[in-house]
């Protein structure tokens, strides 16, 4: 039996199967990219494709209608092969276009903050420059009375071009040269790098193809975001995101460690983040951005500890297991060859560097975007991932820890929770009288209600604890139409009526969702209240609040401050300054000194494990009601 | 219609063809190796195959006899298929095996000769040492009071012990890192390179495990030799040599270039050298030597610039094709990882440079082993293999050309001709009034003639001619026992009769093979003649005659001045210097000045082309002749 993937824009892919088999395994099998960022559980609904001859055997979702479902619309991940098939499949390029409008800089918000970030960098001294060249060179062709072999011809000139002693040559440059050359009769354009005197040529190619391009990758433990940058003007030329194919493996970081340790697991885990996540990304970028592979000279990655570990394919066992080693914090020895990636054999992967088992590359390329590193203010930087990191400090000293918050920021352990995309509640006002809710939704403006966002649970959270709807643990108090108990009694608030909604399911939060949530920012208060008490300061020698990560700039600080997850600090001292470890990662490849200044900032920072710090955990306990069961803390918040 | 190959100790090969199909072509197309060292001219008549099936139209040879035909036995290359058939084909490595046993060390002579042109190399100020070290480093295994990461806590006590600045570990090292410290409780030998105050990491192993290796390899056109070398002590660990692979794909450097130039015909080539040539040596040699492939830190190669640019994968072409371009004759930029070699993938291969299209490698090598540049003397540099090689000079200069001598030395080309191995008549007195022959067979006491090598041929030529049995023109003059003639006209000397013989066939010498022979030895003396003629130099100035190559030690230096091939020069001026290619290459690996000088030596090389040189077709047509049509040239050359 066979599967035809036809792929939109693209050359068709025949594997052989067997019936019954699953068609995104099918998919990912024979290297086709469908973008299945829940990883195939039939969540989200992204996995679309038509079926155009055979038959498949499909579960119902409630993200394919009665006429897309006529129309051979399935989800992969729902589909198992009965037969011969062909399958049409959308360009996943247009699919990444769509998804994710939070920190993948897809938005002009993002973009804002993003080049906003580079400019504060340029501020502080970063200039945006590197050591990458494009030499486009003339040589004589060889005759008879000029006999001089290719490589020497070709250095010499490249020697004289840059005045440096000595030029290199790489295998991947030699066994190409001579064809090269002659294609464009001795006028070249030579990319490499130029390292204490010596040129170290990476490419050959004609003389008009003098693009040098930089990629900087945020891997995430649930998502990856990549930009592809050129390395001389610094301009964005493509940018994707994709859900880290690791998810499968689980949800965190600990159920990923435990996988890698199991026979083979090592290698499945590398797979699922460099063949079946990056790799097509990567690829997909260059055709969007109309550049060859071995044009990207320099990568950089932003990533935690484990994500750094599963990434290089080292066993990451030592983070989770005492005396909790890993193998490396820092380490530059890494190439793009090394790990088969589609970018030039010799560009060199700079990780930015980890400080601990769990405050990893991303924060310290976050703490370099922030830009706290270069002020006398103390400032406190906050990245809400999966985990939630904490650094605080200024030019003197920085000190950092990290908190299991959990997946509730970006919309997960939430039954109606989602990603701040289309259809998302980014935002809500409550009327206390009527507790009717007003609801800003991501998307156009007929767009109807599909679930709620990490911005859009604290403003409901908050607004029903200001409207006295639900009591200091979460549980509801007030009675009114819009708030509903099951047959154990649990209460619910509905967002959303079923008949008004985009998939025709009620949207609510319940007591679980709220206690969810409540635990996640008690996390992140009480780790932000330890680190505060391990310097011996306190919340209000807070001069300013960089706040990162996936929950997007739809956040309401003030609402944040209410429920207690930030400090009740001013609000004008509040920043949300997006994905920071992307912004630090594209800083990184694009400028020599960005890198060195993430090297020094992570080498100066303290790391405080909270675990073993005592009263944490009391601390943690304290901030799990709203605000926390110390009012005194929050004398703004506002419960009317 | 189709054939299939019974490969003697492998699988079945069945290939679809064509009425009237070559089967040594077919077997080329279907990657069945097949001796055919001539490439398919049907002289050398090694290409035998056995028919077991079907009809074959095979052309009659004189190297199948009429019980050989009976059983089946054809020549590949001169059989075209008429029918389905099946053929039996030998090993080719049996027959690589059987062939060459000459200057690959495996004889004490040949052992002595090696180690006598390392102890002049030190006396000239090479230095036997290298940057290459091992170090073994105890650290305190981590604990929760000290996490410092693997990779960090194995740099410090690198620095440490090594008095470096800064330490480099690699992708191989990180990925075993973790479990190779545990494994050993955190007592390592690391082995790496020390470069510019840097200590570049390439393995780690555990304490006992101190072995670096370098493998020096002398790629011929016709065989490859190989030895595995202690990097510390200069030790031989272990040494091989094989057929090189490429042999079915043409005999000489034209015909590869040719094959190469084909669709797919450059990685072809390229495999047949790498995958099946040294990939299997090595790894054997690796087995016997009980080392791990990773501990190979540095590999050399001498070779020819045809086989260079084969090696490393880069087209070939210019190499015969005006200009004459290669792509390289200097290069340094290559690592074992790039050609897949089973060594560290980061060790360095240090090609002996290539000075012109003819003169490559395995003569930078071979003059760095002669030792003539540090001379006042002046010395003449011989080289024969395949191609004859000539360098003329002393520490102030040095000239090199190149001829084609043709395979006549080794045996090639020749009716009764082989390599230096067992049953090889390596010697030869006749008696001037009986003209009986007293010859010297290599082997045991009681082997039997099988053919004769080129000392042999050259022994047998200068003693025809000293007896007045040949003239100038290698024609037979006198009559008697052994002197016959075919029913052409066609005159021969029987060195054994076909009683005699291990074969029951006749041994002999014929005309067509003198007069081959003549033509080779001519078109050495001449390339000597007119190399001493653009320096402005005679004869009577040679101080040293430095010879090398496959002819053995056994070469008979008077003779071969009595025949004219060598210039008439005293007896003891001569040296024969075994595979200096090897020789040179060892030294490369071992020795980082022996490196340096090959190169300094290639530089200062001035390459003389004689085939538009004014003169050299006149000087070759005069020199063949026994001795030569100017006789004053050789004084001593005795026709009694």
């Amino acid at each position: 039996m066979k599967v035809t993937f036809q792929i939109e824009g693209g050359n068709p892919v025949t594997i052989e199967c067997n019936a019954g088999d699953n068609l995104l395994e099918l998919a990912r099998r024979s290297n086709v990219a469908i973008d299945a960022p829940c990883s195939g559980n039939g969540s989200c609904g992204k996995c679309r494709v038509r079926l155009l001859e055979g038959e498949l055997e499909s579960l119902p979702s409630r993200h394919i209608t009665d006429e897309e479902y006529a129309a051979g619309w399935r989800l992969a991940c729902c589909s198992k092969v009965r037969s011969d098939c062909a399958v049409f499949v959308p360009d996943i390029a247009s699919a990444y276009q769509s998804r994710m409008k939070t920190a993948d800089l897809s938005s002009p918000q993002e973009l804002a903050i993003f080049e906003d970030c580079q400019d504060h960098l340029r501020e502080s001294g970063i200039h945006f420059v590197n050591r990458f060249r494009a030499v486009t060179v003339s040589m004589t062709p060889p005759s008879l009375d000029d006999t001089m072999p290719d490589s020497e011809r070709l250095s010499r000139a490249l020697e004289e071009a840059l005045g440096v002693e000595r030029v290199e040559i790489p295998f991947c440059v030699m066994v190409k040269l001579a064809h090269v050359l002659r294609q464009h009769d001795f006028v070249v354009c030579v990319k490499g790098e130029l390292r204490s005197g010596v040129f170290h040529c990476m490419e050959i190619r004609g003389p008009e193809d003098r693009t040098m391009a930089g990629c900087a990758i945020d891997i995430g433990t649930t998502t990856v975001t990549m930009v592809l940058t050129d390395l001389t003007s610094g301009k964005l030329l493509a940018k994707g995101s994709c859900g880290n194919g690791q998810i499968r493996y689980g949800a965190d970081v600990i159920n990923r460690i435990i996988e890698q340790g199991r026979p083979g697991g090592r290698k499945k885990l590398q797979d699922a983040i460099i063949k079946e996540t990056l790799t097509p990304i990567l690829v997909n970028l260059c055709r969007h951005a109309g550049i060859h592979a071995g044009d990207i000279l320099r990568l950089s990655v932003g990533a935690n500890t484990t994500m750094n570990h599963l990434f290089v394919g080292v066993d990451a066992a030592s983070v989770r297991m005492e005396p909790y080693i890993p193998s490396f914090f820092h380490w530059d020895g890494l190439l793009a060859g090394d790990l088969k990636l589609p970018a030039n054999p010799l560009a060199r992967i700079l990780i930015a560097p980890n400080i601990g088992s769990y405050v990893g590359g991303d924060i310290t390329a976050g703490t370099l975007a922030s830009g706290i590193w270069d002020k006398d203010e103390m400032s406190l930087f906050i990245d809400l991932g999966t985990n939630g990191e904490i650094v605080f400090g200024n030019r003197d000293f920085l000190m950092s820890c990290a908190c299991s918050a959990g997946p509730a920021f970006e919309g997960g352990d939430i039954s109606c929770g989602m990603r701040a995309t289309d259809g998302a509640v980014e935002a809500c006002v409550i009327d206390k009288q009527t507790m009717e809710p007003t609801l800003t939704v991501i998307g156009d403006p007929d767009q109807r209600v599909v679930g709620i966002c990490g911005s859009g649970i604290i403003d409901m959270i908050s607004e029903l604890f200001r409207c006295g709807i639900i009591n200091a643990k979460g549980l509801f108090v007030r009675e009114g139409k819009r708030i509903l108990r099951d047959e154990h009694g649990m209460g619910r608030y509905v967002v959303a009526w079923a008949q008004e909604s985009e998939t025709g399911r009620e949207v609510s939060l319940n007591e679980v969702d709220i206690d969810n949530f409540i635990r996640a920012k008690g996390a992140i208060f009480s780790a932000i209240d330890t680190l505060l008490h391990a310097v011996d300061m306190t919340v209000d020698m807070i001069d300013k609040v960089y706040v990162a990560g996936g929950i997007g700039s739809g956040i309401n600080m003030e609402n944040a401050v209410n429920i207690g997850m930030f400090p009740d600090v001013e609000p004008a001292k509040f920043h949300y300054i997006g994905n920071s470890s992307l912004t630090g990662a594209y800083a990184m490849v694009v400028s020599d000194d960005a890198a060195a200044k993430t090297a020094e900032v992570a080498a100066n920072m303290t790391y405080l494990e909270l675990s073993t710090y005592p009263g944490y955990m009391d601390s943690f306990v304290a901030a799990c009601f709203l605000p926390h069961t110390d009012a005194r803390l929050f004398p703004h918040s506002r419960q009317e």
